[in-house]
C-alpha cells in the first residue's frame, strides 16, 4: 500500500468564487525527493437525475465556459454553505435550473471528480416523480435551456457523444448500471 | 440553444507542470452583464483497461494529492507533446505504471472531465490480452503499486466505493456499457 507522502509546505496561491489553488511540497516516501504539487481545492458538487413518472429525464443545454460547448446534462452544481446536505443541494439545483421538484430523492454515489489534483466528492442523486412546480430562476452566469428525453436513449446519447460530461455519465452509471449497452466486452450478465 | 457570449478578455494568471488557470470576462446574451470566469487549462488526458486474456484488469493503486486518498485506478495521465497520439501515450501510460503491454488496443470514446471550467477531454482505450513485458518504470512523483483484479468484479468495486476515479468509472461505462449492475432504475433490456 502505497505510504502517507510528508508534507513540507502548503500555500493558497489563488482564491476564486469556483475553486482555490494551493502549492504543496510533498517529499516521496519511495525517493525521499522533494514535489511541488498543485491542488484544486473546491467544495463538494451534486448532480441529480429528475425521471418523470412516465420515464422522461429532464435535463439542460447550456454552454459551458471551459469547453466553450453547449452540453446536455442533469441538472447540478456546488453545494453551498447554506445547504443542509448534498441531497438538499441537488433538489435546490433541479429546481432553480428545470422548475421540477419530486418528494422521492435518493442517493446513487458520490464519486472523485479527479483524485490527482481535485479534493472534492461530488455527489449524485435521483428524484423519481417529478413534476413541473415553477419556472426555472437561473443566476447571472447561467444561461439554460430545459430539454426531456426518454430515459432508454441515454445510453446511445452517451456513446455517440451527445452526453459529454464525465460526471453526468457517473450519476447515470450510478443509475441504470454497468453491462447492457453496445460495448467492445461482453456483458457481465 | 444557449448563444455564444462575447469575450472582453482572457488573461494567464497562473501556469504550473499540470495546468494553467485563464480568466476571461464574458458577457452573457440572456443578460448583457459581464461574468468573471474562471478556467483550467490542461492538455488531454488518457486513460486505458489493461485486460489479460483470462479477463483480468492491471490495475495501479496509488496516493493522489488531491483528495490524499489511495485510489484503485486504471493505468492513465497526460498526452505528452511528444505522443504522436491520444492512444500511444495511453500505451506509453500502461506500459511504464504497469510494466504490460499489448498489440490490440482500442477506443472506447471522449470525454470532457468537466466542460464548466476545465477545457480538455480525456481518451479512454481498452487493450485486450495485454502480457508483463517490463518492470514498472515510474516518475519521481510516483509511487504505484500494481495489482489485478477480476473484470467481473468491477461494477461492485465501483457501486461499493472502491474505485473512486470518475474517469476510471467513465472508461469502465464505455466498455461494459449502461444497464447490467444491479441498480435502483429498471434495466433498460
Amino acid at each position: 500500500m502505497p505510504s502517507p507522502w510528508e508534507r513540507r509546505s502548503r500555500r493558497r496561491i489563488l482564491e476564486t468564487r469556483i475553486f482555490a489553488i494551493d502549492h504543496h511540497r510533498l517529499v516521496s516516501p519511495r525517493t525521499g525527493n522533494e514535489h511541488d504539487i498543485w491542488v484544486v481545492d473546491a467544495v463538494d458538487w451534486c448532480n441529480i437525475i429528475p425521471l418523470t413518472d412516465d420515464d422522461q429525464v429532464v435535463m439542460v443545454r447550456q454552454r459551458r465556459h471551459g469547453t466553450g460547448e453547449v452540453t446536455l446534462e442533469v441538472p447540478g452544481g456546488m453545494v453551498d454553505p447554506e445547504d443542509p446536505s448534498p441531497l438538499e443541494a441537488a433538489r435546490r439545483e433541479m429546481l432553480e435550473e428545470t422548475g421540477y421538484a419530486a418528494d422521492d430523492v435518493v442517493s446513487l454515489g458520490a464519486i472523485s471528480p479527479n483524485p490527482a489534483f481535485i479534493t472534492n466528492r461530488c455527489h449524485s442523486f435521483l428524484a423519481r416523480g417529478v413534476r413541473k412546480v415553477a419556472a426555472p430562476r437561473l443566476e447571472g452566469g447561467e444561461d439554460i435551456e430545459v430539454v426531456t428525453v426518454p430515459l432508454a436513449s441515454i445510453p446511445e446519447r452517451i456513446t455517440s457523444g451527445e452526453i459529454t460530461h464525465a460526471l453526468v455519465v457517473v450519476a447515470f452509471t450510478f443509475a441504470l448500471g454497468l453491462g447492457g449497452m453496445p460495448a467492445p466486452l461482453p456483458r457481465l450478465r
